[in-house]
């Protein structure tokens, strides 16, 4: 099946609409799953893409051995629906938010980052004796900049201070590297991608003659996995693959391009038509990301149009010459080009089966 | 009070968190109803700003005679939570939508607008006709170019249509000019508020003629409705005021600037701290919206410091030169520059009343 909104099942569906074609979604899964385990490596995809137990759960079956969270709130809808294997990967400020974290990992044990002291003494307080041991990672800012600790001395001393809390427990390192994803050039990328690893396997190192071997490496995404696997990563975090960015889609491999196709598509239809050479669509700022390359992906609509954002609720389609807007109350497919945000302006999933039915999945854990 | 990060009541919060200072929030509803009532004309607020209930009851209390909405979902959410006076200001293009309103219409009378005979035949259809009339609009574009007839001809073509349906009811125009609304310069502004206003004044002289009276001319926003009052206006759309976008404080009066103040606020939390000269708090863009100018009011930070968005949850805050970090944990206000989009990004508000008291206030209507 191609999806199309000329679908019968897609045109009761109110607009704008999330629409996820599942096959591309499953086969996206199952070509990361087995990527992963060709390199032998494990997979925790994140969780901050899609937002979505059930995508967690087809993750899960095709191999993946947990999941990453972005908040403590994703974590709590995660373990909620039952998906275990959870990694926090983002440090946390405040009391509240390691009491939350401690209730989690007393019902099924998981793990989380931190890049500062204050963090392990945080976690330690709301960890109580008699629980399961919190598995804390460290958190390395491998150039990025953005969270995590700098250089090897700051790592080793707060690898030891998690080590010496009682109700810790040392797993090892994450070090994203975020910088790296997004570069075009498959050389460049794979260069920084390698610089990034190399200064993962040197702490992993050190730890390790400190006795502190890290039992656990965590990174890599979506744009550098392919050049990971020779990393010293024991898993990967990739996220972006299972719905596939438009932007990640620029970039460049020694095959040509990432192996994912782009899955997720906002349904919307056509409520203005009185213009010449342009439509308007109710699909805004509020239903796609504006973070992203310009949607550019139509079907629905002729060969040629373009879309500009025109406000919250309102796309407008900019006709290639001499073509005729479509009727009021047509459906258009229009391809997600930043997934993570777009997710995130939207309760529920429509996804689109093998054969044509549509059953609604919730999004869970937004702000 | 002034509203602070260091607010007892604010430390308890889990953030990200949108925050409200509800003494700027009724100054900004006291101003923008005195200078309607001021000016003889009605104020019918927008709801896509706030989707918040609540806020709709604030502004009816202060005189407003209605409030606009930009969905059915949030026709729906204001009408469930009791809130008359509703009109739909965007073009709907589907028998469904229509549906939805038919039964809105059944339990509390409500306006739409139409921009397309299409959309007249949608709704003449919805409406029983056991059902009290549904109140119609034409949609002008006065220049926008997004919805609205183009030319005097084919609205009054489309406002025949509409007399001409059993169960719809011909209730004026709608015009709104989003083109003016950011319009920095005070003449400038004023020229092109009045080339919109004479517009929608000529169509409906030319519909009264054709003895189809405008009961209604709606339209205006929080940037024009200074110089709307003397335009055609029975009422104003004005929405933004109520908590004041930023890039409408760069605009121009002959008084200097708008006289609102900004009341929305997203607390953050500081999560790592520790590369020099910088810091990152857990608000980025699935909690700020980026199509604003960049967050540039901090408290609970030192003075200088720029905020840089950092991915989905994330920012990063560079500090002034010499200027130290806050610790982990640390709570900042960042004034929200972009308010509707930011909004959107909550399920609810965090109201800081006049008393430094804190209470939850649900946002309604999301996709």
């Amino acid at each position: 099946m191609s999806l199309s909104p000329d679908l019968p099942t897609l045109r009761d569906i109110a607009t704008p609409a999330l629409v996820v074609d599942e096959a591309v979604l499953d086969a996206n899964i199952a070509r990361m799953a087995g990527f992963a385990r060709t390199g032998s490596v494990a997979l925790r995809p994140h969780a901050k893409t899609h937002k979505s137990s059930e995508i967690a759960r087809r993750q899960i079956a095709a191999g993946a051995a947990g999941i990453c969270c972005a908040t403590v709130a994703e974590v709590e809808a995660m373990a909620a629906a039952g998906i275990g294997g959870l990694l926090l990967t983002c440090p946390i400020g405040d009391a509240t938010k390691a009491a939350r974290i401690a209730a989690l990992n007393r019902k099924a044990p998981l793990a989380v980052v931190v890049d500062h002291p204050a963090q392990v003494d945080l976690l330690q307080n709301a960890v109580g004796t008699d629980d399961p041991p919190l598995l804390v990672l460290v958190d390395v800012d491998v150039g990025q900049r953005r969270t995590g600790v700098v250089g090897a001395a700051a790592v080793l001393a707060l690898a030891k201070r998690i080590r010496d809390q009682q109700t810790l427990s040392f797993g090892g390192l994450q070090g994203y590297a975020g910088h790296v994803q997004h570069i075009v050039d498959a050389d460049e990328r794979k260069a920084a991608a390698a610089a990034a690893g190399e200064q993962l396997q040197a702490m992993s190192f050190a730890l390790q003659v400190e006795g502190l071997p890290c039992a656990i490496v965590s990174g890599s995404g979506t744009g550098a996995s392919a050049y990971d696997t020779n990393g010293p990563y024991t898993e990967l975090q990739a996220g972006s693959y299972v719905l596939m960015d438009a932007d990640y889609r620029r970039i460049r491999t020694a095959e040509g391009g990432l192996p994912y196709a782009p899955a997720l598509f906002v349904l919307a239809s056509v409520v203005s038509a009185g213009r010449p050479g342009q439509f308007t669509v109710d699909a805004g700022v509020k239903s796609l990301a504006v973070n992203g390359p310009v949607p550019d992906i139509l079907r629905g609509a002729p060969d040629g149009c373009r879309y500009q954002f025109s406000g919250d609720e309102h796309g407008t389609i900019m006709l290639p010459d001499g073509a005729a807007a479509p009727p009021i109350g047509t459906r258009l497919l229009i391809a997600a080009t930043h997934c993570d945000p777009t997710v995130n302006l939207f309760s529920a999933y429509h996804f689109v089966g093998h054969n044509g039915g549509v059953r609604t999945v919730p999004v869970l854990g937004r702000h």
